[in-house]
């Protein structure tokens, strides 16, 4: 069976025992998250969040420049008062560099990516690092609010912030 | 005691019962999943996913232009092969315009985002047709795998697929 068969008799079963019909849509707990793609990564058990309690942000590698749409969205409209950026150990973006990628991707899909800016990195605490500092360069994103940074390590389940 | 304080105490018991040190890298269950940032959903649950099974992407709509990057690097390098694409009722994308946004980034931030597409929508269903048509115009996506498309309903916790 194809996952997302999998995945959609699983949601009937969550469905089926559903209880939070009545949230609102402003994060409870005024929170939102900027946390890489990883699957090894689950940021509501990891972080003690249920439903109703933050935003998540997610991408590959968790990258500021690509949230910061959606945390102008978080904290403008829907009242969000602190961001936390966390990034990972062995993570994907470690592995490649933009020349590698784009070479992928004309052989594998005849398509053309140099133009496109895959955003790795080739240090995890220094990424948090960049991204901090992107935040705190951005114009569209609440700077009287904390914003923190985190690496979590994917061997242990561990968060330990970056300073 | 600020959230954050809270979610790395939360995040200490996590830890301390973690016993999923040794997952690789690539998704086990080959899937990648792009919902939004909503606070009331948490794909892992509402989806069946465990740590290791999927990468999840998450932004303010779901959106997929702001999710090829990482779709990318999802499949070329990691190895996804099924793509779900979750949009959901009473999404925040619906109460909006990116020119009264516009003019609360002016008034809140003092700041111009006159060059920022927010991606809000209208309507939920045609928002995830834009979104599998999206896809389907993207040369830097696998276009010879499964990708479907699913409104999210906050009140039932059920999936129903945008055809």
């Amino acid at each position: 069976m194809a996952v997302i068969e999998e995945t959609l008799q699983a949601n009937q079963a969550y469905a089926s025992a559903f209880t939070k019909s009545h949230l609102p849509m402003p994060p409870g707990r005024k929170l939102a998250v900027v946390v890489c793609m990883d699957a090894r990564i689950d940021p509501a058990r990891a972080l003690g969040l249920e439903e109703g309690d933050a935003h998540v942000i997610r991408n590959a590698g968790g990258r500021i420049s690509e949230a910061l749409r959606s945390l102008t969205i978080s904290q403008l409209l829907l009242g969000t008062e602190e961001v936390a950026v966390i990034h990972h150990t062995d993570c994907g973006m470690l592995t490649f560099t933009d020349d590698s990628l784009r070479k992928d991707v004309r052989q594998k899909l005849h398509a053309d990516a140099d133009h496109i800016a895959f955003l790795p990195f080739s240090d995890v605490e220094q990424s948090v690092k960049d991204d901090l500092v992107q935040y705190r360069q951005s114009t569209i994103v609440r700077q009287d609010i904390p914003v923190r940074g985190f690496v979590y390590d994917v061997k242990t389940g561990r968060l330990t912030e970056v300073n």
